[in-house]
């Protein structure tokens, strides 16, 4: 294919990949070149926008660190985290959905402020019980379950009744780090880097598929326009307001707080490939 | 759109944009998602594949720096860079064809040898004749040429009669840079890294398109498998040997040497465009 112009450049670029032993990676770059030119195609992206893609990608690179990845949140605010996720996580009705699981790509260290989700926690304690159940209602004891909340990490693991509790801040809405070039994508495209509140948990047990979620406030901001689409409507949940008074912990409150309950229904799976954390 | 799925999350993306203020921005982007998301669904992307994804991506990004481009590497070798070039470059049959601008692209500065396309030159010296003119054959008289081969870069301007000539080591195939992630990415697809043996142009001249483009040696290795995809027959020439005696610049060698002749058949333009160095 010595002669190679824009009509048959596609071609002559997938015909150079059949010598590739993996047939999987055929595949996969065979699609990617594809839609990469098609995009390129459809609209004739001009030199200099080609240009501006790639000192994007340079300065995202840039960025990215133990502390911070920006190509993650690209493919967040670009839908593709999420999409991703719900192909892989295809689950029969009335288990918890599954949605994107960036704050635990880091390597799990808590956030920093050049890093971070920018969390607005209120004041009041949140008291949470969650309950790891399977499919048919029988509780799963001894679950792993992995919370995060504002700038912390708990590691839990579940009764034999399937139950778990902690305390923590109550969580506000926040934003993605939106200081490199992410946050100015975002906002040259009109968006804002607001997510609704929410706690993330991830869920393991032997013989379940392991669990990576949200559970959203009910009735809180952005829930519409989550800045990474991560938002289902079977994920949200009152976090209902308690007066002063007694607290799921068996102390006494002299200020209000609110209490949140939810069920976790695994999936059953042939087993999962271990967890892989970013860096 | 507080429900997003596999099925409706794309639309969520893109209609996420309409407050866009740069209409153009909107479409590039509608189309990207578009694609990005269809490539995910093509494929039934994995978690892991997405995971190696972006850390593919990071790496490119740690490469990049004044002296490398990694993501210009991963454009040219995908054909994404030529398939721009040809899109953006259609001219009238007879003008010279334009190619990949990627040397030009890193400040102009000679290759170090951690960033370098790997030189291989001969020993022998090429004299090149180069004619500028435009499609009815006037001479363009006053263009700056630049021009770069094994290491160093050299700007000439073209004569009255339109021509310029130089001397250099007889260009041979040599490497893209494939010692980073887009190497093994070469490697994976069962792909080498050659180019085959050329000489780089850069002619600008007022009232004529800038011209970007390779003249390659006819018979030279690799030209049916440029790695990034630059050859076009019309920009193939024959590097003539010729046998000790008298050069074109009027000495004497005692050993064989090579000449090239060539036109460079520059189309009328409205106006360009600055040239952009990638830093």
């Amino acid at each position: 294919m010595r002669h190679i112009d824009e009509d048959t450049i596609t071609q002559a670029v997938i015909a150079r990949h059949t010598a590739a032993q993996d047939a999987r990676l055929r595949e996969v770059m065979t699609s990617l070149v594809q839609h990469l030119h098609a995009f390129a195609r459809e609209v004739r992206l001009t030199d200099g926008e080609w240009l501006k893609g790639i000192r994007f990608l340079a300065e995202c690179g840039r960025l990215c660190s133990d502390r911070r990845q920006e190509f993650v949140l690209l493919s967040d605010t670009l839908g593709l985290s999420m999409l991703v996720t719900a192909l892989n996580h295809r689950k029969p009705s009335g288990c918890t959905e599954a949605t994107t699981a960036r704050p635990f790509h880091d390597g799990d260290a808590p956030c920093s402020d050049t890093r971070a989700e920018t969390p607005l926690a209120g004041t009041e304690p949140l008291y949470v019980r969650g309950r790891v159940c399977a499919l048919d209602g029988a509780p799963v004891a001894g679950a792993e379950v992995r919370i995060r909340h504002s700038e912390e990490n708990n590691t839990l693991t579940s009764a034999a009744d399937g139950t778990f509790q902690f305390k923590c801040p109550v969580p506000a809405p926040h934003t993605i780090p939106h200081d490199g070039p992410v946050g100015r994508m975002l906002q040259a495209l009109g968006r804002h880097p607001w997510r609704p509140a929410h706690l993330h948990f991830m869920i393991s047990a032997p013989g379940y598929e392991r669990l990576v979620t949200h559970v959203f406030r009910s009735g809180s901001t952005y829930l519409d326009s989550d800045a990474v689409f991560g938002v289902r409507r079977s994920l949200e949940a009152e976090w209902v307001r308690q007066e002063p008074g007694p607290t799921p912990d068996g102390l006494t409150s002299d200020l209000p707080f609110y209490t949140l309950e939810f069920a976790f229904v695994l999936n059953t799976t042939k087993g999962d490939t271990p967890w892989m954390p970013m860096q």
